[in-house]
């Protein structure tokens, strides 16, 4: 990789703004671009530089970075007129951030590779605090000299780690969101039955996450759930885009993922009931309500 | 509690047999019964004193400890002529550690307190493994002062914590299983989607267990689930066991564990179709069987 080359950043929402701003401290030349203006303003304000059209930001950018919401996104990105593949030179590194699905990375990095173009798909966890503090852990697929090429650009943004070919980092993170969702209903579903029983919640939720049923969910998530707190976080919303992703992605590729489907709808339904700006641990919500008979 | 009471300690098997021995070493005086003499024989040993009826064992003993595979067993040995109930003296410390039904331990508990006994339910987790070495994670329900006279007895055994009344330690434990049983299908869950999509298991689970779906399952069986390595550890006939008790309990206290109760059909087709003997982690091969098409 050239040292420092130029970053175009697309998309500076609540992930990208911070990611990018990291790289600017790191030393790279950043130009940002975001639909929304006032979000590329925002980032001017942090000393990256503005473009004012997606083209304009990529034109000349030896990597290229997309930290947008979903799969349609990601397409437009790359494919309308003006986007990432009209405007990247041959050998640019593409490197999507956002969560899409598996298939679309695939189709990305495909369609980036007739064009001359080096794309890997590296989906994050962490969350905002995470994007803040640099210290993300990003799921990458795609080829593995295009994975250290981009070593550089990665490290300012947290751990990465190569896990397979085009689409492997979204599959990962697919895999990551059907557990999360998972063990946080198991963790609502435990609370509800001890409350029930009249157990002493905080002892109890103590003791079994120094047991085998220990998760970084219950470390992170616990306490806040026995006092039904649910600011987000991680939203509904975006949790069931993601729940989406991951069932449509197992039925195509022929594998069952039975418990992932069954909370998938319990979080579909908190969002179609207009509740998808709770976190994901609202799920406890959801079940308290059935627990709870109505007078 | 008098210094080092004579403990009279039921149930010498896989758990038992650890446990009365780390009560031996720590300077009490154990009297031993089984049912399976050979076990009785074996904590004899250990060092321990061999009972030839339970009876035996608890007459004058200060403290009583149950460790026994489900709920008739211990109704049979707190009620059965010549049982607990009908040997030991007013005022004698009833522990029973075995898991089993909640409302079964606040039979007993009640039953015992009618007779003057002071009982407490305090099953384990942390398997053969921790009974060897004496850290079992001890989850307590009943009386804080029949607690407190009991901890010089815990104490060789693990950590020991107050949960709640009557039954809470049951109660903690079943939700224990449920966790466990949940989080256990979840990484089946993930691993079978990642194979499908060519990723590399290896790295995608380490990214996994090093972010919010990070467990103490992925840490402790993730490498195993891998290589189908179901050796038990613990067996999915005991689990089969311990998710019938907490969907019971959910039912009967109305409240649901719909995720609890999907594992639990799972659980219960393995021990079925006669794999009871595999550890609880071959919820992967049940996965892996559906993901397969036979020829």
């Amino acid at each position: 990789m050239p040292q420092s080359p130029t970053v175009a950043f697309i998309g500076l929402g609540i992930m990208g703004l911070p990611m990018a701003a990291n790289l600017v401290s790191a030393g790279f030349t950043v130009r940002g671009y975001d639909r929304a203006p006032q979000q590329t303003d925002r980032f001017a304000g942090k000393g990256g530089t503005a473009a004012s059209s997606l083209a304009e930001a990529v034109d000349g950018a030896g990597v290229v970075i997309t930290m947008v919401p979903d799969s349609p996104d990601v397409d437009e990105a790359m494919f309308a007129t003006g986007g990432v593949f009209d405007s990247a030179a041959s050998g640019t590194l593409v490197i999507d951030m956002s969560t899409i699905r598996p298939d679309t990375a695939r189709t990305v990095a495909e369609e980036g590779r007739i064009r001359g173009l080096r794309v890997l798909d590296a989906p994050v966890s962490g969350g905002e605090t995470g994007a803040v503090e640099g210290v993300l852990s990003i799921m990458v697929g795609g080829d593995s000299a295009d994975f250290h090429a981009a070593a550089d650009v990665f490290a300012p943004l947290g751990t990465a780690v190569p896990v397979g070919p085009a689409g492997a980092g979204q599959t990962v993170k697919a895999a990551n969101q059907l557990i999360v969702a998972g063990n946080i209903q198991l963790v609502a579903e435990a609370l509800v039955f001890l409350e029930a029983h009249g157990v002493d919640t905080e002892a109890g939720l103590r003791v079994l996450n120094g047991g085998l049923a220990g998760s970084t969910v219950l470390t992170r998530k616990g306490e806040a759930m026995r006092h039904r707190r649910f600011e987000p976080g991680f939203r509904i919303g975006l949790h069931d885009k993601d729940m989406g992703i991951v069932t449509a992605a197992a039925r195509e590729a022929g594998v069952p993922v039975p418990t992932g489907a069954l909370v998938a709808q319990f979080i579909g339904a908190l969002k179609a009931q207009g509740h998808g700006g709770l976190d994901h641990s609202a799920l406890l919500a959801l079940l308290d309500r059935i627990a709870t008979e109505q007078k």
